[in-house]
């Protein structure tokens, strides 16, 4: 009999050799239909492999990340047959799942294949599919692997199994088809329903360019026929929020190849978007007792020297700026803390003093590759909200909560109503990817379960993702679709502070070190407005719209009429812009709803008389005509009503 | 006879061998006796020069700086016959006219001397002036002039007078001193009326550590005692506005060896007194048509190529930024101009949407080297109030005037009512300092003097001090004390647009090049927090002021109605802080005092018992006791009637 350990901690015996899916049936037949895969003392197995030891054992479904990888990993699979059928003597290399869907590199020799014949791939491995043929894994000595597929002239998977050691190498079968593989998969071919090949792109071997390049083809599957639809759907409507997309067309931002790649140009309105959002956060700092400071973007090299930044990442990020005289060595810097520290260094501090909060939007740069850039969600350039709070020990808890409550103030303004967190500390086995002392590390891991269990935040634990100087709560919010975004991040620090002799006078008159908050409730302004834009599709809230009203008139005829209305406007601070260019009436009005202006106003021979305008909302259309007092009093309640609902 | 031209274009005829203090004499002996030097045909003469050819003759007195130059440069050589008659043995090198003053380098052996002799020599120099020796100057052969250093052992006057060319050598002679000496000088030793020696300093020969180190003593001098008596005084005062030592007293900024030398951090009262003037400054642009942007502060090299400051400046300034991979190279911006151009190309404009202003805040990092660096007016990092306006060639003259209306009430907002202007030509004689095409330059330099004119500024021309890329518009302000100190640029630009290929459809359909303008009312932020502190002493306008009003409670016992006025004060927006310590309420006082805060609040038993404060001015005393509500008015009703004057 061996005891296996189920994840609420529950203790079950079983007669040595039961497989995962036999646990599964006897807790329940209905929640074994769903397992489709497993893992024993935190090893990937079958849900048909025999257990023959005590140990945990996790159980699969769908909904699970686990549960996911299975399934596409398996598809993969299926992808593989199907090619071998459909294009005999392609040579196969590696395929596996990845966030959305899988994919599979294959040599495909002479033969050239495009997006016309994915239809016929994706129908050929439904039809294997449908044919529920079991997956199962057979160990395998490294002579006879290495001959099966020398036999195959698959130089591919030779080169991967001569870095394999004899002992560990299995092949996983289903149906007439075997492939080199690890395990990890679903029990049967039927259980994938819906099979979407995505495209065809290029991909060298093992990623590397002096390797030949392979085509690889990507798919996603689901055990559903309606899932399928709805990520398609989904796919199509992030297509249109795309935020690259909508920054343009709403001219926010744009790139130049002469300033740089990852480097945003903030055009107008994408300034002004940026400022209002700015100036909304320092109002709520300034109400939580943050002081606004500036520091340079540059730092001499001790200085990150001191802090630990150029050990970390020295080597990998850009490098060391020289003068042309006195030889000394500056960097860009890619965090404020260390300008934040010196700014605390620069005069004596007293326990009365404490907390001190230093707030800056710093523009810092970090090295990202060009492979890895994408609009502004990973840029080479880009601006924290952050801050940084120097506190007693005695003060770090209540200090931790508040700046909680602020970053959830934040999120709930801006309609992220949606969120987990995650609270990431060290890897108890890599402790050389940090810096500091263990017991400091404890202390500051523990403020932050503190905080997120009294704050009552649904909150999971990840080893191994703190900052290299401390641990970390970080905040994932949900998109309008759905989608998880990491938005802002609190850290516990008490590194720096030793690093950079910080101290303050206690209440028994001796010298103290004070701890280290590091926050930035957005993340970075280009971050944020990018999931913004993509949260919202450029429908922002009416009080942070770059342009909240639009006058077009009918003809240049009444463009001193428009202006009239424009200074009017103005003067209750509304943001409005007069169109009187010489264009059609349609035209004008199409243009404004592409740029997502919340309202229109058109004015003609008849609103000039009677001093009125005709009102159009965005999406919604036809609101009448109206006096320009009643029509700004109308925004000016709608953005007031936002206001008190942000509290902004 | 020869014809002697003078500056305001009349010619007048006399004899050949007349000297310029004949021709002064000839236009009012009143006049001649003020004359102290000339200059003829833009050469350096003695007033005692006979004239021997027709020629522009310009008659200098104390007024002008070139006869300050003269009066100090002489001085110079009454201490060093000072000097050698109080040190026989010593010897000379050079010693010329400063801006304030004169020194001379001297070695003197195995002699040292000390502040505590400085008031000996100066009675030697005032006995020597008294004199009434005249300055005359004498041609010297080569050998003769080399023979004559060489008897002495004055190796330095050797080594200068081995690079003359023989035949361009003359000493200048008074009383029985002889110098080597091109020349420059007032009559005779008697207009110098008043002296001051200032400092003893150590100063390598020609500047070069690896040479001798010799003493530097330096000296002012007047025609007047009082002068002098005024000269001191102001010193004096200057001493105490100095910006950095207010920038240390009022907390406004600080600056870190670890973060790197002449780059500030703006501590909290600083970065807040920074904000407020942005945003005055945005409101103003805001009204003038601005739009802002942002751009980050490094840009590709080929950026910068392209812009032509790479070649101008790449060798002298911070060098590329290289990345770990890709090979590329990046350079922290030294200007904005580049970027902006960028952002101009990011989008096909029409002459319609023309002008296009683009403002930002934009901080750019220029190299200079230690011994340059002070406080906060010459800096290696600064923030630019930078703005390009980039517009038609038609607009051009009307917008460059609207450039120099904003300039203006920026000026008079801040007090600053004394100011003159210069015009900044291209030096003609050097065109390989400038890029762009000559009648560019024309047309640029024709629209600036236009824009002069008809706003009926007070203004100078100087060739060569043109930026590189074109001519500009320099504003240099009076502060309180009298000091000139130069804020604004405007700049017109027609090479920039050229070389980044901007253009825009013409009314005609067809493509034209946009003119650029580059402005900065502030110059910089770093420079003008520098003057504005110089020129206030730290007591800035209300309105600009970091902290407003100091609630200083008379024990700790009124902490709980101290912040209660506190609050209600920052209700009213008003920027206020309560001084809770268990401090004397005089210690508090002083301390406000101190920090310039306008307005100090007294709250003890009374006070708290009847809502009223004690109220104090800055500077003024005691106004008495009045409620909470009463002393935010008036507080308010101060800062609006600011706010009128300034129209902010």
């Amino acid at each position: 009999m061996i005891a296996i350990t189920l994840p609420d901690g529950s203790v079950k015996h079983f007669e040595a050799g039961v497989t995962p899916m036999d646990v599964a049936k006897s807790i329940s037949e209905g929640f074994a239909r769903n397992v489709i895969s497993a893992s024993f003392n935190k090893q990937t197995v079958e849900t048909s492999t025999p257990l023959t030891q005590d140990g945990n054992l996790v159980l699969y479904t769908w909904k699970d990340d686990q549960g996911k990888k299975a399934f596409w990993h398996s598809t993969a699979h299926i992808l593989a047959q199907a090619l071998e059928q459909l294009y005999p003597g392609i040579k196969l290399t590696i395929g596996p799942a990845i966030e959305n869907g899988f994919y599979y590199d294959v040599d495909f020799g002479d033969i050239t294949i495009s997006d016309k014949d994915l239809k016929g791939i994706e129908n050929k491995m439904l039809e294997i599919a449908r044919g529920k043929h079991e997956f199962s894994i057979r160990e395998s000595s490294k002579a006879d692997a290495l001959e099966y597929y020398k036999k195959q002239n698959n130089e591919y998977k030779v080169e991967l199994i001569e870095n394999l050691e004899d002992g560990s190498i299995t092949f996983c079968d289903h149906d007439n088809f075997t492939d080199l593989c690890r395990g990890g998969h679903i029990p049967n071919t039927g259980i994938v329903k819906a099979i979407k090949l995505m495209s065809i792109a290029g991909a060298y071997w093992r990623g590397d360019e002096n390797n030949k390049q392979l085509t690889r083809v990507y798919g996603i599957s689901f055990p559903k026929q309606k899932d399928l639809t709805e990520y398609l759907q989904l796919l199509e409507e992030a297509k249109k929020r795309d935020h690259r997309k909508l920054g343009k067309e709403l001219e926010l931002f744009t790139f130049s190849q002469k300033v740089g790649q990852g480097l945003p140009l903030w055009l107008p309105k994408g300034a002004a978007l940026r400022e209002r959002l700015e100036n909304f956060l320092k109002k709520a700092q300034k109400r939580a007792g943050y002081e606004m400071v500036v520091s340079p973007h540059i730092g001499h090299k001790e200085l990150y020297m001191t802090s630990g930044h150029y050990e970390k990442y020295g080597a990998d990020s850009f490098q060391p700026i020289l003068t042309p005289h006195e030889g000394e060595e500056f960097l860009l810097k890619p965090m404020n803390c260390p300008h934040h520290c010196e700014i605390f260094n620069s005069k004596p501090w007293s326990y009365k003093d404490l907390p001190k909060r230093f707030a800056e939007f710093g523009t810092v740069y970090r090295y990202e590759q060009s492979g890895e850039l994408h609009g502004l969600t990973r840029v080479r350039g880009f601006t924290q909200d952050d801050a940084h709070i120097f506190c007693t020990p005695d003060q770090l808890d209540e200090e931790f909560k508040k700046v909680i409550d602020l970053v959830l103030y934040v999120f709930g303004s801006l309609g992220f109503e949606n969120f987990t967190t995650q609270v990431s500390l060290r890897d108890p086995e890599k402790p050389e990817k940090y810096i500091g002392r263990p017991e400091l590390w404890k202390k500051a891991e523990q403020a932050i379960i503190n905080a997120v269990k009294d704050k009552n935040l649904d909150y999971v634990v990840e080893e191994g993702e703190a900052a290299f100087y401390g641990p970390k709560l970080d905040f994932m919010v949900k998109d309008a679709l759905g989608r998880s975004w990491q938005l802002g991040t609190i850290q516990v620090d008490y590194t720096l502070p030793e690093r950079f002799e910080l101290e303050y006078k206690g209440s028994d008159n001796e010298m103290h070190r004070p701890v280290m908050i590091h926050r930035a409730p957005f993340g970075s302004m280009e971050r944020f407005v990018a999931i913004l834009l993509e949260h919202t599709g450029g429908n922002f809230p009416l009080w942070l719209m770059p342009e909240q009203v639009s006058i077009l008139s009918l003809s240049e005829k009444y463009e001193k009429y428009s202006q009239k209305v424009l200074n009017l406007l103005e003067n209750d601070e509304i943001r409005a812009l007069a169109d009187n260019r010489s264009e059609t009436i349609g035209k004008k009005i199409r243009e404004a709803e592409m740029n997502k202006i919340p309202y229109m106003l058109i004015v003609g021979e008849q609103e000039e008389k009677d001093g009125t305008v005709s009102v159009r909302k965005h999406g919604e259309g036809d609101l009448g005509t109206m006096s320009v007092k009643a029509f700004s009093e109308l925004i000016q309640k709608e953005i007031k009503e936002e206001s008190i609902e942000f509290n902004v």
